[in-house]
């Protein structure tokens, strides 16, 4: 390689000339391919930015001026170039750097993120406290298109005029979404890019951006320059509605336009929102064409072949959508992720992806439902926080019939501490009127998902299944130790119900979803280590519980160990802890969990060992206890 | 009266005479008037809107059509004149008809409401719901411009172009939020409303809706007159980019006008949205000329006159802003509810109402936060409800010093189900980092902020504070039963530590914030009835707990009740339960809060009752135990 060795950092990149910054670009894709491919990660979006991640750090010092990537799926090449380079192989490794920026990773990330449309809130946050301490450096926020329509985005958009503070929004668009773009904002900005006039101006673009102005004129000759543009391009834009100062669209690969542009920005008083077109997957042909399949992608080392929890629920809707035309599915930009592109194929008319807005998608479920249909919403866990009060609010307090089918729910590994699922579970159970149920195999999941959609009455219902590939650890139980063989349509298991699922001696553990599994393993190990085996029981409904199972586990066993796949604050333990008390039972509860902590990227298995919730930490509590 | 006697309702409606309807309207302000005089309750912005809503249901068969009402503040027209005349006296009290659209309540309420911004996704799902089933009747919603901004609609808006639908939006624009309205998007709508043609159009206006197009040429007429107003009105505006076709403005209070305009829109076949000019409290001087006081009054029926607990903490954080000018003080359009108008007038500069905007208000707060400043958010519990993904992922995680003082948490009264501060706790008591609080009295609250604003290197604290006036039951306890007495600026107080109020024998009563006095309430109680007097603990820190001191009591007493002013399920009381079978303690943990049912308007001393949440409660708890 040329310029990525040797400590090429953050203040090589400022003395670089200009004529070398396309060849260095090449470099730095070069590694977030290598690197994506072999870590997994989000490649396609920092491929799309890496020329404006450079003019960025460029033309702001990053050490006083703050930048505030939206999202951050796309500051790989950010990271690359503010002294990370010898550390990137790392991305999203236990231990090494997270695949989005981070405060307490460098001086060079300005805010965590994760999820999306935060950025512009941030930074008027910013710009205001830079106000008030009278300082006077800049603020900017990087914000892709798909981010845009947030709730959340708009609402900082609305509240820039009236804050009159100078901020610089750049709009990263590249046109998708994680999926593809949603909506009549989406609308708006592509007739701005395709007005026909934007090809023609590149050039004098390019010209005006070369010379940078200086002095006293410098706003006279903004305002002109923007006049300018604005009289071939289209007159009026949401922006400029918004009393934000909207300059574009430009190129956004083009290093030395974008670099004109934000010095131009930078003595621009007011706030300005700046227009790039850029290309997604940008320089990796494969990703270029099929920028969905290259949003997020999975690491090469480690990917087990069998099927996906989120491959099952897809499959299973499907049959079951086939027999009740009142069926209809929504997601929030995650059709892929969520394994819905057949199901939206199939059924143009019954799916509905609404774009990165959860809220709305979660109070239009209670709207179709409240209309007759029967509306069953796929989303993460960690994106559900940003829909709660709807589910509280338009879907419980009505006790409308909607299915939530929470994916990615417990650790969810190299992601790291934003894409943690692990309040679903606490905050959930907190709302009357809903049922939450936790399948520990695709078998379970079948019966609940049956179940949720023959009952009718039925009030909202939750099913939440955990990140990677279904297990049939029962399956392997019943082999091994097998009382019983499980039948996958074993009519005669109510899903209403917790289920022993083995019947041991003196103790017992409790799991749910996952951590079924790690029961099981505990039992396991303690029939290797000559210990009492413990009953095993899945408690599957997590509200309301199965208080009939439960008092009888807890009645007659001395300890019963739960196995939590969430916060063990607010969890089921504490709810099993209560019960005990409640029916004065003889029994010790222990609680194993995720402690009061924010996960850090590691993969699942390590994060579980991290956070104690394995088969050895199960048995050394029993044995601690006697 | 005229009109409004012996069962005048929905059907009569209709068949009145147009030329009655003004004195209809007269009749109708006049009841509104009174029983929110008496009852308390959203007065002004439902007397803006009497005319729209007789229009509303004399132009759709609201048996058939839907109409969403955005809040619902404005519904009491609706409900008077939808066969609720006669139970209309009876508003916000228990048993009543409840201050908001209900489904329960009504076949013409067609979705539960209470916070801002649904309406348009309901509607939208409504009518998806529609056209699946093959049904054809109208979708309306009717929203004002302050719940316009939220970013709830502004996500559904965005949505409208792509879910090619018919929908009827109708803007009821009064100029004002629940304080002064926020934002871009207002400085758009009153550029529409300012326009000078507007004045002139009037006429022109009613003429043309005075004639009814029909028969095949509707479309085009449809268009031209469109293409008329349009000519002389602002040629652009955010709802045609938005691919909505946007009508207005009209007058909001002329109600042949707005049958007109409805009978056209009915005939229209896309996405429309008609915005009407309305006067907030029209019809009652001191509204229209206050309107921010008139949003909702107080029931005149035992209102006390002693300080709120608002009023107490808005008086604390002047006092406190005014030593340390890092502090700033942010709001949802709650200046007036959380009685910072006095801050307001007197930092303007660092007080930042930010309209309905709870989610958007969150990340500013970490923005601003991170860039050094020590930002207070003011929140009601329920609108929190709104943020917790922000509180989560852009505060907590990043572990900034934020901190949150809600407000109205616990029971709420009159406001009913969709205004309780029921989660709060549970919720936020699962995300890592997070410090929370309860005060019992003034002089708590006061420790407890002085706590929070010397702290510098704090994490996020929440200060959770009950609806009501402030008590202040401890000052009696050692009046009465006194073994200390208090100091209001005893320094040996620890405010991250429970208090043991009164050392008692076999038995303790944990309370937090309101549920310290019933706690004390209980011991009271026991004295009298001539039973054990329980050891009283006021818990004060609810997370992380003081296990020192509540494992003292769990040690040494044979019961312990915790008065929750939660819900139980995810509350404090499972978690001392779980702390107890943690340590062996030799103690049942008896939890008395609010089962998991959605709690209905009553006062709030009567909400407690209906949820057991009383002294006799608690010392019936001990009976029954021995």
């Amino acid at each position: 390689m040329g310029f990525l060795e040797n400590g090429f950092g953050y203040d090589s990149l400022k003395k670089l000339d200009q004529d070398k910054l396309s060849e260095l670009a090449l470099e730095v894709r070069k590694l977030i391919i290598d690197v994506s491919l072999q870590n997994g990660g989000h490649m396609a979006s920092s491929l799309g930015c890496v020329e404006l991640s450079m003019a960025i750090l460029r033309q702001f010092d990053l050490r006083e001026d703050k930048v505030v990537y939206d999202v951050g799926h796309q500051a790989y090449a950010h990271k690359i170039l503010t002294d990370r380079l010898s550390m990137f192989h790392t991305l999203r490794t236990e231990g090494g750097i997270s695949g989005f920026p981070k405060r307490s990773e460098s001086e060079f990330d300005h805010f965590n993120v994760g999820h999306s449309s935060t950025s512009i809130s941030a930074a008027l946050g910013y710009a205001k406290a830079r106000d008030l301490l009278n300082k006077n450096h800049h603020v900017v926020a990087v914000i892709g298109d798909a981010s845009l329509i947030n709730g959340l985005a708009f609402e900082a958009l609305n509240h820039v005029r009236e804050l009159n503070t100078r901020v610089i929004l750049i709009l990263n668009d590249n046109t998708h979404s994680i999926n593809r773009r949603v909506g009549g904002i989406s609308h708006s900005i592509a007739r701005l890019s395709s007005n026909p006039a934007y090809n023609k101006l590149k050039k004098s673009i390019k010209k005006i951006c070369a010379t940078i102005p200086g002095g006293n004129s410098v706003e006279k000759r903004l305002e002109r320059f923007r006049d300018h543009i604005k009289h071939i391009m289209k007159p009026d834009n949401i922006f400029d509605d918004l009393g934000i100062n909207y300059w574009g669209p430009f190129d956004g690969h083009d290093i030395q336009t974008i670099e004109g542009v934000l010095q131009l920005a930078k003595r621009y008083d007011r706030p300005s929102l700046l227009h790039f077109i850029t290309t997604k997957g940008k320089g990796y042909t494969e990703a270029e064409n099929n920028p969905v399949y290259y949003h997020g992608v999975p690491s090469q080392s480690g990917s087990e072949k069998t099927k996906s929890w989120s491959l099952a629920a897809s499959e299973r809707i499907e049959a079951i959508a086939a027999k009740d035309s009142r069926i209809v599915c929504l997601t929030a930009a995650m059709t892929s992720g969520t394994k819905l592109d057949d199901f939206a194929k199939n059924n143009p008319n019954r799916f509905f992806d609404v774009g990165i807005a959860e809220s709305h998608m979660m109070t239009m479920a209670a709207g179709l439902a409240a209309g007759g249909l029967k509306p069953w919403v796929f989303i993460y866990s960690t994106f559900l926080q940003r829909a709660v009060d709807q589910l509280t609010h338009d879907i419980a307090l009505q006790n409308l019939p909607v299915v939530i089918m929470v994916d990615r729910a417990g650790l969810i590994g190299d992601d790291g501490e934003t894409h943690q699922g692990l309040l679903d579970v606490s905050w959930c159970r907190a709302i009357p009127n809903i049922k939450i149920f936790a399948p520990r195999d695709e078998t379970d999941l079948d019966r609940m998902m049956n179940y949720a959609s023959v009952n009718k009455k039925e009030g909202p219902i939750i099913i939440r299944y955990p990140r990677g590939n279904v297990l049939n650890a029962v399956a392997r139980v019943h082999g091994e130790l097998g009382s019983k063989e499980e039948k996958p349509e074993d009519k005669s298991i109510d899903v209403t119900k917790s289920e022993i699922i083995h019947n041991g001696t003196e103790w017992a553990v409790m799991g749910y979803g996952a951590t079924v599994n790690t029961a099981i393993e505990a039992m396991e190990m303690a029939a290797k280590k000559d210990i009492a085996i413990p009953t095993v029981i899945d408690l599957r409904i997590l509200k309301p519980l199965d208080c009939v199972t439960i008092d009888k586990i807890l009645m007659s066993n001395s300890m019963a160990v739960v196995a939590e796949d969430n916060y063990t604050a607010a969890g089921i333990g504490e709810a099993i802890a209560a019960r005990a008390i409640e029916i004065a039972a003889p029994c010790r509860v222990k609680i194993i969990g995720v402690p009061s902590v924010f996960v850090a990227h590691a993969t699942v298995k390590r994060q579980r060992e991290i956070c104690g919730i394995t088969a050895q930490n199960i048995v050394s509590s029993f044995l601690n206890n006697n």
